[in-house]
């Protein structure tokens, strides 16, 4: 059987924009720690990994969103490994509101990167096995945002990377992105729409003292609301992203 | 007896910065997050003010910090209504380490506002009753930063206010400032300094697709390090600050 992991959480004022709900950045951020909680109590965490000399990254994300939390809701946050391959694994995550309603379901495709290379290792096995996974020849598919063309009427912000968006790996977090790629879609869409697809992908670190431009087309077609994102930095993409929306 | 409230918080780590410790912005989030906790505990939270017509808002902080909390420590937040007067109150923050030694010691004073003259208002008494605080004629110090000549070289960056700065009040939230004010400062110096002093002074309140600008002076003598920070929003000052920093 496989091992997962709950944690409960209650979402206080300041993880809420200003419509009361959940910011995806948070979501995201609450996401890892319940994954980084998990592998700490299976005694696979940060510590251990390192004396692998390695590090788990994420290589892109897709899941669908019912709603997001909303302020002052309890929330359970529940994470497992789905399934592995010698370089891959797909780790689930599911977020239930407090009368068991799954409010959102989301998969991340995570790689094993060994330190100093800073390439893709194979995952050494004492690492993986405490999941008590099953090691698969085809790994779940992880949806991948559409890439679009650049020549299409692209909207684009840029954003200058803060102090405060550097974490202890010294490049930018992870969860920074969703701001990035959700702020230049502008209050008045943010505030009536509400996200209920999601696809994300990382493709380049982006580091202190760069500048980024996030870019993003609105598309709307048969009662279909779909927004692709780019992020570029030093002229490579750095994410991207594609999310499907609902009015509200 | 002043009545007071305590709250443990565990810090994860995406409420901590590039050197491993809570960012000032996430700790004045939770002071705020203990303050209205306390006062619902009393039964004066948000619900019960707004059937006056009214909101508390901070006017000016000012305190000590002898370090930052620190990735994955619980701290104790102590929060109480140390005095008021017909006007004002001034609440008390103290963080705690889980050995009971203090690490900030932070004032605040906040003003009743009327919600829908915008102005400041006399408390209601049925709202500072439950505080159990005394009324004072003098109300104790909250120091405020020194104001800096505008023809001083003062160094500068932009700010757009995004999205997710705004709160459900649809203001710019107050903790935003912090990294306005911090971030120019830049890496280099954030990474070799730790705060041990601040004052920080509200003006006027930013809004949805504003610009800020965020300038700061650096003042070095006598083995004291002052940076004296302004954040100003179409021509007016927003806020001012004064923080002291020692060498790390």
């Amino acid at each position: 059987m496989i091992a997962s992991y709950e944690m409960k959480h209650q979402v206080p004022y300041y993880e809420c924009d200003a419509t009361g709900h959940q910011t995806l950045a948070m979501l995201f951020r609450l996401l890892i720690l319940a994954s980084e909680d998990h592998s700490d109590a299976l005694g696979v965490g940060t510590a251990k990994i390192k004396e692998y000399d390695g590090g788990w990254v994420i290589i892109n994300y897709a899941g669908d969103v019912d709603r997001l939390p909303r302020e002052n809701e309890t929330v359970t946050i529940k994470t497992y490994v789905e399934a592995y391959n010698r370089f891959f694994v797909v780790r689930t995550f599911e977020v239930y509101d407090a009368d068991g309603k799954q409010l959102v379901k989301v998969k991340g495709m995570f790689a094993f990167m060994n330190l100093t290379t800073r390439k893709v290792a194979s995952i050494p096995e004492p690492l993986i096995v405490p999941y008590q996974s099953e090691e698969s020849r085809r790994l779940p598919k992880v949806a991948r945002p559409q890439l679009m063309a650049n020549d299409l009427a692209w909207e684009r912000l840029d954003y200058r990377v803060r102090f405060f968006d550097i974490d202890l790996n010294n490049h930018v977090n992870n969860a920074v992105y969703f701001d990035w790629l959700l702020d230049p879609l502008g209050g008045e869409f943010l505030r009536h729409h509400r996200l209920v697809n999601l696809k994300m992908k990382y493709d380049h670190e982006v580091r202190a003292g760069e500048k980024v431009d996030s870019q993003f087309i609105k598309i709307e077609e048969k009662n279909q609301i779909i927004t692709h994102h780019q992020i570029q930095c030093q002229g490579k993409i750095a994410a991207e992203a594609e999310f499907e929306w609902k009015l509200v």
